[in-house]
């Protein structure tokens, strides 16, 4: 059965798995896939139809020796402890050159500490972001690859063949060296953290003042995303507001339990951007979000203790051209503050990212391809070094469009007791970035007046220090 | 010369070692000073005036030979590897049950690791904040110890004598094991840094929109410092507004360039909240701000590229009525939002806090010390178990008397162009957690959607999937 010329292996069968292998051999590679689980072995190969082209096995010794060499193995498990106990197991059976493509959301800085030890054994090891979710898996997700960029030569045919294409192009591309994918897949998320919690402000915005329907919450989406919203998360918010319930009464979204779980990703890109030193404001904000709503109970309290205002009065229609507007604004912002960082942490790490390329790959596939990222990757082709989105050319006359809308909604929303926190740490974000003079110079005057730490000044160069109120 | 009877013995004679020791020496303790530097070491001498109360060396076992047993030595060295040396120097000359203390920021984990390591050598380490910085060393600062409990007990009438007095209790307690002590103070100095960003903001508001002078904006704080806002931050605001330059016409907060420095507590307290899932969104933002200060050359041009709206017209002598409601209203949710952090560490790290307690030590001495805090030292009497600040029967109503003028500020800011961002944050965290019903259903929808990820319901029991748009 094993012909040692099977192009791609697989670990891991679950959904993600079993749709990613069947995938490659849409593309006319021969994929092998392994798991521990016989189940899901037999399920797979029954649903390959074909085992020349799909193979599977619970034994880790024919699933190596089944793959040409240098073998490109990918693996599709949960990110963590079991990521390195699966290369244990596979490095007794893999030769020099072999290849291991971690898929996983792995954090950064454990790929990199697997690439280092494989090195050693000279095994490449690539982590590779991988965003579409199931269906993307299926049939075609946006990847994220960073590793040796020459053994990546030989993972390339495979990878361009199942992504996700737009207008052609594959949604795939060397990123960089070491984690680059990992991070960027990192920082991917961190931005659908923040657009997420954008939609999700827009539609209790629109409920909570002007009473909209789901149908009408319905419509509205969907007319947003045959325009410049166009984006995934905007497309699939239309359809959940027309989904019915199968258990009850009604819409289903109105069912769900108002507590959002995390995976982790959102809170690394906070978390590091810190370490970088890089605001992230509307990423933080999603963050807080989720875990604002886990505590459900002191929520329910505390909506006793305490008057709302009620919500002020606004046309329905002027409600939704600023609705659009401002969301508009928003998911730029956030999407400037995501590159952003990855800017950053390009040259912290090494990575030689190229944004354009970037924003290129996130075009089709992924969880936050929008219509808007034709646009980014143009403005990081104009100029490679830009350091913000909000600097290019391009961007100007889009921000400053839709900004006094965020205005407008901002302020509308902290009189009506409706929270909007990525929307007001937009807005925050933007007048912050975007004032030649901020009252920081208050916060030097403190820190030096209590702890001497010095401050620098406007009129002569040199650090210096007041014995205050002397 | 050395007697082996000195009390305590300090490492570090820099500004706030060298004034520590004096404090411990004015309250009747003998105490032993060691810096490698012997400026440092003779200055002390000389400064202390009998060698018999104040003594110092550049000779480690000089040094250690000199303290009565158990020794109590305590650094004040920068956190980092510098503590984890000075701990192998100090090593070799210890008895069994000395006392070492690390009175730096160091991270807590840093401190567990230190305590566990010390432990098995039969030498006690205390992790123990000090804040106040050099003139609270000098006078009286506010310590946060953590550590063995009964190893305290030799600590404790140094640092009840050497320790702030309010109304004259000491600004002291034994808090908790282990790295509890660090731990307090960094989420003290995540509070001191929500705060700072606070007090920033309301000046650049009150400058912007109704072109407060220095005179005047020294005025408002003065007379805001003898109300509820009473508190070291706003007092000495209120001074900094009255310094004069004394290298130019003029005063000297105008002169100081915009660009905030961190050394890293602040960043910490966002950080560790995050891996709690504990939301301290108005000091998340103030960690945002001072990265954004520092981008100062990016704010240049972004300024000359975008149109800002000119400040709404506003009455002086409202805009200050609401500027000190909106201010007191955001202290407490900032530091509603710290003590939540903490009430959450207890749990995780198992630090048995006492919210009242570190309430009370941090009454006078330390940089957040501000009449508040007696309030909040009394709500946690009142109710151990309080999850959150904000549900304290004491709290809701001063809550309720001043969020309305935060809506209203938060609203001007937002059209004007000024970023209020501690103030929308504040407000955000406040609206949403006193909502029992966020939109977070969408977010949980979307991710059912696009990655299986499930959902709960509101009228079932249960975890669900939907094959959306099926």
């Amino acid at each position: 059965m094993e012909h040692k010329d099977y192009d791609f292996g697989l670990v891991g069968l679950g959904v993600m798995g079993r749709n990613f292998i069947l995938n490659v051999a849409d593309n006319n590679f021969k994929a092998f896939g392994y798991d521990l689980d016989t189940e899901k072995v037999d399920a797979l190969k029954t649903e390959g139809g074909n085992l020349e082209r799909v193979n599977a096995t619970s034994d880790i010794k024919t699933f190596v020796d089944a793959l040409a060499q240098p073998r490109k193995i990918m693996l599709l498990v949960p990110a963590g402890k079991i990521v390195d106990s699966v290369i244990e197991n596979l490095l007794p059976f893999l030769a020099k050159d072999d290849i291991i493509i971690d898929g996983g959301n792995s954090f950064f800085t454990d790929t990199d500490r697997r690439e280092t030890y494989l090195q050693e054994k000279g095994i490449h090891f690539f982590g590779s972001g991988v965003s579409g979710g199931a269906e993307g898996a299926r049939k075609g997700p946006s990847i994220m690859p960073g590793g040796n960029k020459e053994a990546y030569q030989h993972v390339k045919p495979i990878f361009e063949a199942v992504s996700a294409k737009f207008k052609g192009e594959p949604c795939v591309a060397y990123l960089g060296p070491k984690s680059a994918g990992n991070y960027v897949k990192m920082v991917h998320n961190g931005i659908e953290y923040g657009l997420m919690q954008l939609t999700s402000e827009i539609y209790d915005l629109l409920r909570k003042s002007c009473g909209l329907t789901n149908e009408e919450l319905h419509a509205t989406f969907d007319a947003w995303n045959k325009g410049r919203l166009q984006s995934f998360l905007i497309e699939i918010t239309s359809e959940i507001f027309e989904q019915k319930d199968d258990k009850a009464e009604g819409y289903l979204v109105d069912k769900i339990l108002d507590k959002a779980k995390q995976k982790g990703t959102g809170k690394w890109t906070s978390q590091n951007a810190m370490d970088l030193g890089i605001p992230v404001p509307s990423i933080d904000i999603a963050v807080s979000m989720r875990e604002i709503s886990a505590l459900k109970e002191e929520r329910v309290l505390a909506d006793t203790l305490y008057d709302r205002p009620k919500p002020g009065k606004i046309d329905k229609n002027e409600l939704l051209t600023m609705a659009e507007e401002a969301l508009y604004f928003a998911f730029i912002t956030t999407y400037a503050q995501g590159l952003h960082q990855l800017a950053d942490a390009s040259k912290e790490y090494q990575y030689q990212l190229d944004m354009s390329v970037i924003a290129k790959i996130w075009r089709a596939g992924c969880i936050i391809r929008a219509g808007l990222l034709e646009d980014i990757s143009s403005a990081f082709s104009a100029d490679k070094q830009l350091p913000n989105l909000l600097l290019a050319p391009t961007f100007v006359p889009k921000v400053q469009e839709t900004v006094a809308s965020a205005r407008e909604l901002v302020a509308y929303a902290a009189k009506s007791g409706i929270p909007l926190p990525g929307l007001s740490n937009s807005l925050v974000y933007f007048d912050a970035y975007t004032s030649s003079n901020l009252p920081l110079n208050l916060i030097q005057a403190q820190r030096d007046y209590f702890g001497s730490h010095t401050y620098e000044r406007t009129d002569m160069e040199g650090i210096f220090h007041t014995e205050w109120g002397a």
